[in-house]
């Protein structure tokens, strides 16, 4: 058979091995920008990646005369890569969504347990020598609105573990039909969800439409009490991706304490080396982990592994993104 | 009427405003302990403490001539209580125990994943100007056996959280009988608990039998793998009383890294100015914050002020501590 992958960010041993018992050949190659434009897929029948290689319509046009059959995101986002230029050149895209979910709803949980308790902070002023007991008085997730900027897999999931805490789950999708909302609020407007909600958590996609959608004129809108009638002041926290948050409105509102604390996983620019957020004493960032986990990440690399081996043998794999290359 | 009530740790104004509209006198001093020891509290017909006045023999003996009948702490934890000695002179003490569960409880989930997911280290290094996703891979709660030492009413309310989060519950409490442990896995030992748990929360009172309870010999039997076979780590975090984890040994283990995270609310010597942990990168420090939130504060006030209300009117309090001064 002969069948080349390339697995260009890393992926699960226990994958590879999956792939490799399968009687696949698997390189591990990271490639640069120029080697991928200069074709370095062209011998590969699929290509597996994360969210650092940049498959852009250049990209994909200068591997498109050779094997290149299917890339596949072992992960959730497809941003990083150029479906249209993919369906235009006959290469199916596959992602691996739901491996990863559990994960990415721990972290949110930890995101606001972070803010609402000052968790990070309380340890950076110990570690500085200052037992600030009194200055860090936070607040209960319990009897407090829970506001989801979009309604998908992720979010179900958040709002799950939010209602364990006693909190109650708002959301805006405009792209779920109304029958997806049970046991929720569903909000016809975003002006609305934050006119509700002392806690916002984001969970929508990257696109034009959501592009820094997300600041201080929304912020603006969020209550000054908790539903409990409670002065808990108001948090934010996004694992989605960065860009939705409108980062430097984000910084004024942290800066004058319209929020409370507000914590980032995704950022406009990664990876983040300097951002003025990371001078606020109220924000929590952390480095793209929401997805980093031991399990999650082996779920994912059997999940991308499976997915090319149903699509190399010609069958329809269950996550394609493109089924319009069979139009 | 006239009756005076002295508080000296604060108060949720609330509270006092409540206690005020009932007719009491209320003062909010913060009295040295040579104040009490001379005498200070024997004009009031109650105090209110919280943990930082500490009423040993001498402390109570030295008010036992006066006015003095109840003593309330507004909180949970009355080791700063000499019960007997207050006792013997025929002073009742309650507190207000269930006001704080749901804080410490949310407390208790957040240090876990800070600790699973690398939160607190995570925004430090991102400060130092450090993007390491690579190095912070985490891991998920879900699928992990969760082991209480103590199985009271907050390790009942993180018990509830944690199932939630798809954890397996196992607890170890020889106070309680076998009908408590419905639904959860009871251990006849904390060695067996031990042994069967990657990740502990320590929920007893610190007693003569727990003091340094928690140390190498037990961290050396947790697993080395997750109930789901994952490789996730080791984790033990505290919010119960300092002392109970052996702080030397703690830092052992997480320096052989025995221990993937530990995060501790509650130190053996409070306030923690300096500490040998806090060098540790895999450690989490919070000063005693565990039921500082808003919504405890006031619930706990306004416990208080009721308890306080119902004993000096010469009814039986809900929460008291020493029934035997009836005896």
């Amino acid at each position: 058979m002969n069948r080349r992958i390339v697995v260009t960010d890393g992926l699960a041993k226990e994958a590879i091995l999956h792939l490799k018992n399968q009687g696949y050949s698997v390189d591990e190659i990271s490639f640069s920008k120029d080697e991928i434009n200069n074709g370095s897929l062209r011998d590969y029948d699929a290509v597996i990646i994360r969210s650092a290689t940049k498959l852009d319509k250049i990209a994909i046009e200068s591997n498109s005369e050779g094997k290149l059959k299917v890339i596949c995101r072992a992960g959730v986002g497809v941003d990083n890569i150029d479906i249209n230029a993919a369906t235009n050149h006959g290469i199916m895209v596959v992602n691996a969504p739901s491996s990863t979910t559990q994960s990415v709803a721990e972290l949110t949980i930890g995101h606001l347990l972070s803010c609402t308790r000052h968790i990070s902070r309380g340890d950076r002023l110990m570690r500085d020598g200052i037992w600030a007991k009194k200055e860090l008085r936070g607040s209960e997730l319990s009897g407090k609105n829970l506001g989801l900027i979009g309604y998908g897999r992720i979010a179900r999931k958040v709002s799950h573990l939010a209602i364990a805490f006693g909190m109650d789950i708002h959301a805006f999708d405009p792209y779920l039909p109304d029958n997806q909302f049970e046991g929720i609020t569903k909000h016809e407007t975003i002006d609305d969800l934050f006119s509700k909600c002392t806690h916002i958590s984001v969970h929508c996609n990257l696109t034009e439409d959501t592009r820094k959608l997300i600041g201080e004129d929304l912020i603006n809108l969020m209550p000054q009490l908790g539903a409990d009638g409670s002065n808990c002041g108001r948090y934010l926290v996004s694992l989605s991706r960065g860009g939705i948050v409108n980062e430097l409105e984000l910084f004024n509102c942290l800066n004058n304490e319209k929020l409370t604390c507000a914590g980032l996983d995704v950022f406009e620019i990664e990876p983040v080396l300097k951002n003025k957020l990371l001078n606020c004493d109220n924000f929590i960032g952390t480095p793209h982990i929401a997805a980093s986990t031991v399990e999650a990440q082996i779920r994912v690399g059997l999940e991308s592994a499976n997915q090319i081996i149903t699509s190399l043998n010609g069958e329809l794999p269950k996550n394609i993104i493109n089924k319009e290359i069979f139009d």
